[in-house]
């Protein structure tokens, strides 16, 4: 943070009508959205949230509990509104984007799916590469250019969201890849049963064993990610610089987080972890990036719905910082003046 | 809870598109707010809060960091919309209701403050009784009254906040007459330091012992309380059996719930904690009461702030449930589904 930043909007903040510091966290979000924008107080005027969708290979292996048909039967239902990221988008004030990269299924002509699919679909990572590396490149880019188009949007806070059945495993694999037990990150995802979770965690050690040794975070994306993992991490790559934040969501978005932060960690200066997930292990890959989760609902549904939930807080924040009253506006006595009660 | 009431809203979660179960907590809130409103699924359309303000006559043994005037200078800020409460509750959608309890002020004739002041601040409870018993049961019935009210507006949620300075030393008062030790509760308040705080415990304990023994929550709200909580404990007990569910804040409303909740358990049935303030001394009242605190964000503000934050949450839980697409509908697959996948 640019010490001119933190210091004008530390003093903006205790002139406000409030003990200094009473405000908490929310104050913390406010100076780390300060020091993005590079500007005091910060605004938030505009927020998306874009919901990455991809089917994953490994899903033939039963690492899951849904069929690989619900990626694209929930594509259309965040078109049509009915999904939880679009009620919860509703009343956060997110506008929904939901972005193809790389789904089984073909969708109608002038639907209003964000088309960057990739391929129907990555490999199984448990037989083969799950992409080739056109296909990494490509991903890669897709999101780049997303970001860009956001940017020029003027969104000032994007949140990340998944979809993607079987894409728990694959962010296991992309985070046992890096040096993390499997036995810290392998999870029941959306609810599978003791024999499953056994089957899931010998898919992923087999998987990512079979691939290494990895040059590092690209090559270990392109050989077990999904194409929709690798388009968020090139989205949040390319808002490095842009002053646009950005809001994280559950253990797979975590995971393609966590693929940027190992690319270029300087990212974590511009993330907001929006929650702590259910999920085994997001805890642990949050604490390395240094991303300390806004709330803690227990919440494994993905969508985006805990990144829209804390992108909230981070925005109240915002506009308290904007919005309330000064001591002197206000005509409110400030503790210096205490002396004269006593 | 009524067990039909349960089962039924059980039903309707897991019938929406999402896995079950995967919405955490906000599915937790849905479930308490269908019980408190014997509705599935439960719907908030309307939500308010009300600031209750009040001095305290305690403030002359110099307990807190802020002189007496900021009661009522911020019950002006309340009124023009510059607390940190008004721009919370912009956004989080909550009316905002600034109740004069027992201010030390008079406020101009037209002014929109709802006039329930029962007199100019209580005594010192370090050298008198806080109240006559005239007073005491005036707060207790202007608390019922301004429920009934509350119920009558229908307002389906409704929020409670304080404004006095001092409180935070009333409420610990509160606490260890009814047996918490006085270390656990007394705390900074507005951020006194280390001489203040000893100060301050010592009044505490001093003014707990010369009014002993007590005869129960209201004989220890009377010598003790102050206006406003009393007429906070008022509120509370005045909204059972209405299905308005209540959000309550920080370490001095949660003193006053907790002497509703000593006069009445069942208020617990239709609290929800909005928030674990950095005061401390609040997480043990709201164990004690058996409620879990909504959002953590080292928040030591009051107004409601907290209330409003964690009454959004639970705005939203009820949202997803209303809004949400069934699986039918959407005509997304069910996990049961999932065998033909395999």
């Amino acid at each position: 943070m640019e010490n001119s930043i933190a210091s004008a909007m530390q003093a903006h903040l205790d002139n406000l009508t409030k003990p200094a510091g009473s405000l908490g966290k929310l104050e913390g979000y406010a100076m780390k959205l300060a020091a993005i924008q590079g500007r005091v107080p910060p605004v938030i005027a505009k927020k998306a949230v874009y919901v990455f969708a991809g089917d994953h290979g490994i899903v033939e292996e039963g690492v899951s509990l849904y069929p690989k048909d619900v990626t694209h039967e929930m594509m259309a239902n965040f078109l049509s509104g009915g999904a939880a990221i679009n009620v919860l988008s509703r009343y956060c004030g997110f506008e929904v984007f939901a972005v193809d990269g790389g789904v089984d299924a073909d969708f109608p002509a002038g639907s209003k799916i964000i088309d960057l699919k990739v391929g129907r679909g990555t490999k199984s990572f448990l037989t083969d590469e799950a992409m080739t590396h056109a296909e990494f490149d490509l991903a890669m880019e897709n999101g780049r250019k997303l970001a860009a188009g956001a940017i020029k949007e003027g969104f000032d806070l994007v949140a990340v969201g998944d979809m993607g059945i079987g894409n728990t495993t694959t962010a296991a694999a992309l985070l046992v890849a890096t040096g993390f037990p499997a036995g810290a990150v392998v999870d029941r995802g959306t609810g599978i049963d003791d024999a499953a979770l056994a089957h899931k965690y010998d898919v992923v050690v087999e998987g990512v064993k079979k691939h290494g040794p990895y040059s590092g975070a690209p090559d270990i994306m392109r050989k077990l990610g999904g194409f929709e993992m690798a388009e968020m991490t090139g989205f949040i790559l390319g808002l490095k610089g842009s002053g646009v934040a950005c809001m994280i969501d559950g253990f797979p978005v975590t995971a393609a987080a966590y693929m940027a932060f190992m690319i270029d960690p300087e990212v974590a200066s511009y993330l907001f972890a929006g929650h702590l997930g259910k999920v085994k292990g997001h805890g642990p890959i949050l604490e390395r990036m240094g991303l300390e989760p806004i709330v803690a609902f227990d919440m494994r549904l993905g969508e985006g719905t805990g990144a829209v939930i804390g992108g909230f807080m981070v925005d109240l924040a915002s506009k308290t910082a904007c919005e309330m009253a000064s001591f002197e506006s206000a005509g409110v006595s400030k503790s210096g003046d205490v002396e004269k009660n006593f």
